[in-house]
């Protein structure tokens, strides 16, 4: 099986220019499809100014101010925030002309990559039955994937926006830490947290980046030096995983790129303390509402951030210690390949009943479970995109292509062409 | 009582020049007097190359990196470090041409305000009999008090330069947080940690500061707004000292700065983030060897790594926001005064009876008084002068100019008028 292609902004654009559509059609469109589904918190058009968005419908996580309108969080209706000014991401969509329709459901407060929520319950994943949609961006990869709207912002500090990218077989770009900036976002974890889109394409991803960003990424020419994931961690995935890897690097290679295999064997040790500074300052941010208010939390995410307040300081100091040495690590690294290739998760997405538990005992291990390929690039600051490259068994599987500090230009690239190829292959996604 | 006015690199450089002395006998009649004293833990003389320093004796906190030379830290034997590279701050005032003449005595790994060691004990004050040195730079206002080297290193992380400097009747200079390289250097906290001189007078530590600097910092002319610590901080302070501060702003006001008064009621809650701050970075930095080898601290120094070691990253975190706010809150009084005046003890130097106390229950109250008024600044990463101004009782009073970061050259204009006007007084250190 595969799924038909999701329309870019690109096509949108051209049908509006060609006048084929109205952009208040498009919105209605938009608006009718949100309507019939589960990503939406709220539904509403705010139509930007003039620009390359004019009359493109978009939507985004539940977790950005507008003034006046209420900020869910994916939480307790109780903890709704009203917003005051707009944030900075918002605020350079609405100048580029998007037509905001509506605020996506998400995982409570960001916790939580399944994109379970004790409150609202998950969203139905629109490309595998019964398979978690991923989180904390859920509603976003939902209505990508859904084809509601061709892009929708997402955060990302442990894999919130490459997750549910993944699960929901779209492309979800996390910018380098720092990038984009958070004013009027929810904080989750200051050192990690990064706002990106959950996009149809490569494309359609980059433009959005470039908006809200404020910068521009052009296409890299040229051949690169590709390191491909390998050792011990790669051969914890998938044989799927594996032989898509495979494929996609021996693709790369037919295209002249030169292939390196690096077992990475650091990024195994990142996952925890990748967990240690986000939990640690989540806890910090949560602590008065949640001495207040825990009742109002949902079970799982409670129980994480009460964990979290037995966290050690010198845990804390010791995982930020572990950071800046991996950080040079990786510096080392990319001296020797300019991007890297590893599985976004270690499979196709699982089915909900397998890993979404509540607050269950073994919840720590499921979320390190489907944090593993993820948390190093949070950690670590550095940019990644992750696309789907084949569908196995009804279920999309996605890679990342991870790059050095700012970049984005040169993942884009690697991405955009592993997506050209593999879209000619029958186990793409979208194949004809 | 007053002192004898203790000798500066100026009339040292002077001495030198006119050919009154010579440098071999300069260096002789300094290592003759470190001898006598109990200051120092190592003494050897190491000259630097030629330049303004040439022929000077210097002596630094044992903490500074020499190849080949043991770094004792004032800690057990056993923990001695043996250096490779030589420290910056030692290689600037190497290439100005100072005279090494030893390594001088601290508290245990810099930690303790009282200059209690259980390893070696603590000097004795040159100044006051049987009062404490102040810590954690004891041998370096040790060895300015006694007049055997003109300036000598300290590090300050929550007063570790100014409080000595305070007890010993000498002038301290901690710089703004940043300012000057710390490589080479043991580490304490590196969000607080500054090293910085103690000596004989405000022109010898900016001397010394601008060489370890490697910057200039002019003389600032006109008149300044000069802001006096008042309110319930400062009405804790003795009578004395308030006797003190109400001179020394009369003179101020009497040479046309405008004074203002300001309670800076935030000041006191302060002292505690600061703690939490330096504690958890000293218990991170420590926490392999206190594992492995926690029968070599003193009983002090474990006791207090011990206790760190139970401080929540939450507390850790909601510090650092405490200090982030804090600083706002300072830029804004910034924009109303130029420097602030205030105590750097609440009293003259207590009696070493009193306050070392080893690792007593009371001990975490004792480290809170004697740092109240040093805390501040280093939380805020502010520059401050501590300079004696009065003798009340055998013993110096001191006061603390601070100023906006980066703004040595104001304070430095500041504490050396104070200098001028008070030495003209009776109750002056070194008065006529």
């Amino acid at each position: 099986m595969t799924l038909p292609p999701l329309t870019t902004i690109a096509a949108l654009r051209q049908a509006l220019d060609q006048r084929r559509v109205s952009a208040h059609e498009l919105t209605q469109d938009a608006i009718a499809k949100a309507r019939l589904g589960c990503a939406f918190a709220t539904i509403r058009a705010l139509p930007g100014r003039d620009g390359p968005l004019a009359g493109i419908p978009l939507a985004h996580k539940d977790m950005f101010d507008r003034p006046g309108e209420a900020v869910g969080m994916g939480a307790h209706a109780s903890a709704a925030t009203i917003g005051t000014g707009t944030a900075t991401v918002l605020d350079r969509l609405d100048t580029a002309g998007q037509v905001d329709i509506g605020r996506l459901r998400m995982s409570e407060f960001a916790m939580g990559p399944s994109g379970h929520n004790a409150h609202h319950g998950m969203p139905d994943n629109p490309v595998v039955a019964g398979a978690i949609t991923g989180g904390s961006s859920s509603g976003s990869g939902v209505a990508v994937a859904a084809g509601i709207v061709p892009a929708a912002l997402g955060s990302d500090t442990g894999g919130s926006i490459r997750i549910p990218a993944a699960c929901n077989g779209v492309v979800g770009f996390k910018p380098t830490q720092g990038l984009v900036p958070v004013d009027g976002a929810m904080p989750l974890s200051w050192t990690q947290d990064c706002i990106g889109p959950l996009a149809a394409s490569v494309g359609c991803a980059l433009q959005i980046l470039e908006i809200i960003s404020g910068r521009h990424f052009p296409t890299v020419t040229g051949f690169l030096r590709i390191g491909l994931l390998s050792g011990p961690m790669q051969a914890s995935a998938s044989a799927a995983m594996q032989a898509a890897m495979a494929d996609v690097a021996q693709e790369l290679a037919r295209n002249h790129h030169r292939l390196t295999y690096l077992p990475l064997a650091f990024f195994d040790d990142l996952t925890e303390p990748a967990n240690v500074i986000a939990i640690s300052e989540a806890a910090t941010i949560h602590a008065d509402r949640l001495r207040l208010h825990s009742g109002t939390y949902g079970p799982q995410v409670r129980a994480r951030l009460i964990q979290a307040a037995a966290i050690p300081a010198q845990s804390y100091l010791r995982a930020r210690q572990i950071r800046r040495a991996a950080q040079r690590q990786m510096a080392e690294v990319f001296t020797t390949v300019d991007v890297i290739l590893m599985p976004t998760l270690a499979d196709v997405p699982p089915q909900a009943g397998t890993v979404d538990i509540g607050n269950d005992p073994q919840l720590d291990r499921v979320i390190a479970g489907l944090t593993r390929f993820t948390r190093p690039a949070s950690l670590l600051g550095l940019p990644a995109i992750s696309l789907p490259v084949a569908m196995v068994q009804d279920r999309p599987l996605s890679l990342q292509v991870i790059g050095p500090p700012h970049q984005e230009a040169r993942i884009a690239t690697i991405a955009a062409q592993i997506e050209t190829i593999m879209a000619l292959r029958p186990t793409h996604p979208f194949a004809a």
